[in-house]
């Protein structure tokens, strides 16, 4: 795409209440706005990113059987003074409606799966949307890391009984994993024990992300890298045990054994009369994306990971105005297009050199490419890793071959 | 996919209170489930669909310059105070909080743009979401055609002068003939003439798809089969045409001119002072899926197009409890997967003949494959097309090529 046609600009100035670290970099590079607090657009730049991030959740879920579907967004009353959670705080109410805004979806899924599920033959199944949330969040400060209104990938599962719960939670449990590798963020991320909270009384697993701008605390063993939130460290150190890093964290992800707490409301059983045994599990997309901006920044701006950066190369064409080498740059997007590789393409001729590799490093795709006077006289291009210092040189006819390693 | 492992199944009969055919058609083939007036779930078939409509439309849009982002839902009282729109009947507000849900978004691009558009070389400018809106429908009774929840496709355009405008409008016009052709509407859909409602005083144009399901009325005039609705066509009338044919029909988008209406309130200028004319484009994605089952039906069921059935191929094995078939059909469905066809297998065995191909018929995909003894026989497979009455037997080593043709 040519930087021209691209609607947004990047500002070096943030709205005034802007406080976290995720948005005040996402909207200086143009890829969210601020509605209000807690509520984003997502701009087309910050949108591809969503995008990526929606379909590596997309494939992992499918990989483990998952089935997509979209539940509405809009769910009535009764479905949720059946399971006693109309009156919870986070839920925003329609006013004068008996309709309230989906944060969880349990409601919605059990009632549905009665009517397909009719015998244990049916079982067991997997299903999952990536819908718009919404949670009354009083203090919502975090940037894309908390909204009001967010992203989020829901699963749930249906089983002939806990074994096989077990067996599927498991499975979900490497997927979920296999999500955050893909995304950049293994390093940083830790399986956490964490209590059940408002959904299972048995424990379950967060999946939290080391980073200063967390919210949450998780106690790490220095052995095993297993991590425990505070709840449940607390009482694990009465046990005695003392090798654990304390650190802060986001919450990425967590999966919990529901158990027959929503099937015995809804009376969902098998033919023997017995409650389905669910799982639900769930990863906040936009949530994700703030940490990912989180993690790989620094003070010139964001460092996308190549699986969810919006475009793999940001081509950079210096002395623009020259039309001998705007034609060769044009020449290069060429090249770069047809070889099926994203990229961003700088023919703003009304920056100077400087604006345009500030723009570039703020924006923070994983290449740069930078057409200039200096490298056409050695027939070349220069080539920057966004999160390494030195750049090279590389032959135009090199760089199809080149760009096949790197991509 | 094999039909073994879909959660859901057709139903005979279907709720009481849904009287329109396409949800009824819709919800007895296990496309959506209906979780409240106006309210329904898109189960993995008919997300399929919609994600198919969905990518028909954002190519369209992005051939005519489009970018797209992604809006909020929750959008604040003020914006809608400066347009006078915040007590509108459509409109859905939150409980005890300044946030109503989106079922336009003048409100939030028009702002939005006024931080990019800072002089007219940033003009023209195209933007779009396909995002899930709300409005409030006392009498939501339409099925999909009419849902208090649904998706939308929403495009705005932004011009130095109303000339750029009107160029910029003949463009989408096309663009929007092009979507209808590409999901089988072309032959019932018309261009037809409206006023601009609630959000233009210069007239404007719908696209209508004609079928008795529709809530609209059109004239069509015999000579230039130009539309007109019903408004409009009563001033017309004075001047003594007489040449038209009246036709219940269903409106499958809109395109109006603006102006500068929006761009007043909001303060979005050119460098001269002037405003900035914008022009805005919607397409109900849900409704078109509900158009298409109302236009394309018969007794047995749906009768999808190509360019958006779930599957192209509905491969039916009979006697499928006989190992021989059994094995023969799973071959066959890998040969069709290998060639990336789209097909559902249906690999149930304890369904009989008849119960398979009505489900078939209901479930509607362009094409059935029958696998029996009867066919392997003859080492072939039966097609049919769903549209025809004629069944025809292909060799299996002709398979392949036999549907390059057809998908």
């Amino acid at each position: 795409m040519k930087q021209t046609e691209l609607f947004t600009k990047t500002f070096k100035e943030v709205p005034k209440d802007e406080v976290s670290l995720n948005a005040q970099l996402l909207i200086r590079g143009g890829f969210v706005d601020k509605v209000g607090a807690g509520i984003y657009t997502f701009l087309p730049l910050g949108l591809r990113v969503i995008n990526k991030i929606e379909n590596i959740v997309r494939e992992e879920m499918n990989n483990i059987g998952g089935q997509e579907l979209l539940m509405p967004i809009l769910l009535p009353k009764d479905n949720w003074e059946e399971t006693g959670r109309w009156n919870v705080e986070e839920m925003y109410k329609i006013k004068d409606e008996n309709l309230g805004l989906g944060w969880t979806h349990e409601e919605i899924i059990t009632p549905l799966m009665k009517k397909y599920l009719l015998s244990s033959k049916d079982l067991p199944k997997y299903v999952y949307q990536i819908n718009t949330k919404f949670r009354n969040e009083p203090r919502a400060k975090s940037g894309v890391l908390r909204g009001r209104e967010f992203k989020m990938k829901d699963m749930y599962s249906f089983h002939f009984d806990e074994k096989d719960l077990d067996e599927y939670y498991e499975r979900a449990k490497q997927a979920y994993l296999k999500v955050y590798e893909r995304c950049g963020l293994k390093e940083k991320t830790y399986l956490a024990r964490a209590t059940g909270g408002e959904f299972s009384e048995s424990l379950s697993y967060e999946f939290q992300t080391v980073t200063p701008a967390g919210e949450d605390i998780i106690y790490i063993c220095k052995d095993c890298g297993m991590g425990f939130n505070k709840e449940v460290f607390e009482k694990r150190c009465e046990c005695g045990c003392e090798s654990f890093v304390e650190e802060k964290s986001i919450e990425v992800g967590n999966i919990f054994k529901l158990g027959s707490r929503y099937s015995k409301v809804f009376g969902l059983k098998n033919e023997n009369g017995d409650n389905i045994i669910m799982g639900c599990y769930g990863i906040g997309i936009s949530r994700l994306m703030g940490a990912i901006v989180e993690v790989f920044n620094d003070s010139k701006g964001i460092i996308w990971p190549k699986t969810v950066a919006p475009f793999s190369v940001h081509l950079i064409s210096l002395d623009s105005g020259d039309l001998e080498i705007k034609a060769k740059s044009d020449e290069i997007y060429s090249i770069l297009q047809n070889s099926n590789i994203e990229v961003l393409y700088d023919n703003r001729d009304d920056k100077t050199a400087g604006e345009k590799l500030n723009d570039c490093d703020l924006m923070g795709m994983p290449l740069r490419i930078v057409v200039s006077s200096k490298t056409l006289k050695v027939e070349s291009v220069e080539i920057k890793r966004r999160k390494e210092e030195k750049a090279e040189l590389v032959k135009i006819k090199e760089l199809k071959d080149f760009l096949k390693n790197e991509i």
